[in-house]
């Protein structure tokens, strides 16, 4: 095959690659037990200590305090943008539930919530395409509101919340799919964080929701059994068959984590893999950044160049160097670099040693 | 390890050992890519092959017509306990939504349509711990209900549906969990049918929907997005992040069942291998089948010994002879020997052998 391949892809994302290796090696008999894992019962002993194993790894990871439930849950984080109103907009009577739209999936939160609240938009940066963090007025979190939703890094953009709004008495939730576990985050200061799994945890198709017990209790007869979160609290995420195999990846990945020394860790290396890639974008107009400095996300960097033409020529010449699934999200165009925990600095080397050498060539 | 492990877990259950092989032998390297199936986009053409080719193969073993949608959605069967209310009971002015009461999870079905319908239990075994599929008077079947629900296989108790109600004008909608594929179905005498995935069909985490299309669109608003079975038939299940190794492993499942020579070769297969077991039971009082015998499962073979201690030594003597997960769920006790369509009848033979030894020693 040549050179390593690394992939760059948004979601769902490249893992560890030791993570890769051991559920490959004991894919057909874990733990001596000469079944699959995927092959036992979420009641099992073997099951549960998994479980449990993965939610005590993950409070050990980030700090969440005690009185935060950690579950796992159907559907991934867009079935959260239902979830979430229909959980908690019944903490007040207006049922008014506040939003940042900072990009694609901010507005999707936006709309899919529609439905089940008094929904607001506090501040949007839809008027220049996505590419900031929009300023706002702090007397518009109005603290009657039942939560304030934000997305804490906008994938498909490239912006990252680098200091997240003061909320008051209001509940804090966070978006996390495409930063968890990449920074450290005082959790005390969220009531909820929630986070697809296919960037930072592990496969796709589920998501982790980190709630603070008191927001739990509050959803409406009207709330299907498993979008109520404290449904999921009780059974301990095993109200019905979960998927499993997805949460013994998410264990493994925890364990991964933890070996490299951790968030804290991790962040530093994030903060220099994108440093990196920056860099070469700032270094001439031959690569334009598409958002605004003061606002780049450390996972997924987002550029342009000169003309389509250049895009195309760039996103070919770089997959046959076995730089995978760098293409822009189709609202953008362009280039985009998602580097997730999982992505080493050599593979970031490689794409910005690709970088330089391509503007070399065309610049 | 001394002898091959048969696993009769009810689910997550045994897949073939051809698949499971080829997951492992492929899963760092998926076609050449240099990635797992598990790190591409859902997006990828890919991953759009995997789907298609799915829906395909289903259509093709199953001869679905083709005014039916294939949808692969989130959250197991429970969650369509909720959504096939949100969904149909909207076709008709009443809301009223019919149901049979066979088992464990025939009874949550009902208890989750409940906030959104009028929802009504037409016959019930419930007085009889659920031991027979329930008579009916076919003048209950009232023909202004939005549809006719049934629970095809029950898991727990190992009762099957061997005639399907008529039910007129009403859509007819079954839960085929525990059994889908392994016997063949008319589709046509059924408005939908659904099935978690984890027991004839893959991992664990999501379902399958085959739904007429003139039953999609009557969703109203208050529907969650990821709910709306219309919504996943205009994005072909790909309206948000769907779980991509679960749709794989179906893929490979589905490539297996062909390979077997289709639906009807393992029905014919799958029905030896339930009288091998039921031949066992019924040949003294030792073993005693916990059904009605004109009720049995072919996919779920539950029987009680005469003591509880007795079948505690069973429990463990199977297990010793690698004869695993054969514990009978709580609301029943004794043994429940799951033999889905992936159980070899070399499993089957193990444990009737076992039984008989069982007896010879303890009778």
């Amino acid at each position: 095959m040549g050179k390593k391949v690394y992939n760059f892809g948004a979601g769902p994302a490249m893992l560890p690659v030791s993570v890769m290796e051991r559920i490959r090696d004991e894919f057909l008999d874990f733990q001596g037990m000469g079944v699959s894992v995927i092959e036992i019962s979420h009641r099992s002993k073997e099951f549960q200590n998994i479980l449990v194993e993965a939610q005590n790894l993950f409070r050990e990871l980030t700090g969440v305090p005690d009185n935060y439930k950690i579950l796992f849950v159907h559907g991934g984080a867009r079935m959260q943008f239902s979830a979430l109103p229909l959980n908690l907009a019944g903490r007040v009577p207006s049922r008014k539930c506040l939003y940042f739209e900072t990009g694609n999936f901010a507005s999707l939160a936006v709309k899919d919530a529609k439905p089940f609240g008094d929904i607001r938009v506090v501040a949007s940066s839809a008027d220049t395409n996505f590419d900031r963090i929009p300023d706002y007025d702090p007397a518009d979190i109005e603290q009657d509101a039942a939560y304030l939703h934000i997305t804490s890094n906008n994938t498909v953009f490239g912006t990252q919340w680098q200091q997240f709004p003061e909320s008051g008495q209001v509940p804090l939730i966070a978006d996390q799919t495409s930063e968890i576990l990449s920074r450290v985050i005082d959790y005390s200061k969220f009531g909820c964080i929630y986070a697809g799994l296919q960037k930072n945890l592990g496969p796709s198709g589920m998501a982790m929701v980190v709630i603070r017990e008191d927001l739990l209790g509050h959803a409406g007869e009207q709330t299907p059994l498993l979008l109520n979160y404290a449904v999921y609290d009780k059974d301990n995420s095993l109200t019905n068959t979960t998927n499993t195999f997805a949460i013994y990846v998410v264990k493994l990945v925890l364990d991964w984590l933890k070996a490299q020394g951790g968030v804290a860790v991790i962040e530093k290396l994030n903060r220099q893999k994108a440093a990196r890639l920056y860099e070469v974008i700032d270094r001439s107009d031959f690569y334009k950044g598409f958002v605004q400095t003061r606002d780049r996300s450390i996972m997924n960097v987002t550029f342009n160049l000169q003309t389509p033409e250049l895009e195309a020529k760039f996103l070919q010449e770089a997959s046959a160097e076995n730089l995978y699934a760098l293409k822009g999200h189709r609202a953008v165009g362009g280039i985009r670099a998602s580097i997730y925990n999982p992505m080493p600095m050599e593979g970031v080397e490689a794409l910005a040693s690709f970088m330089e050498e391509f503007q070399r060539k065309n610049g």
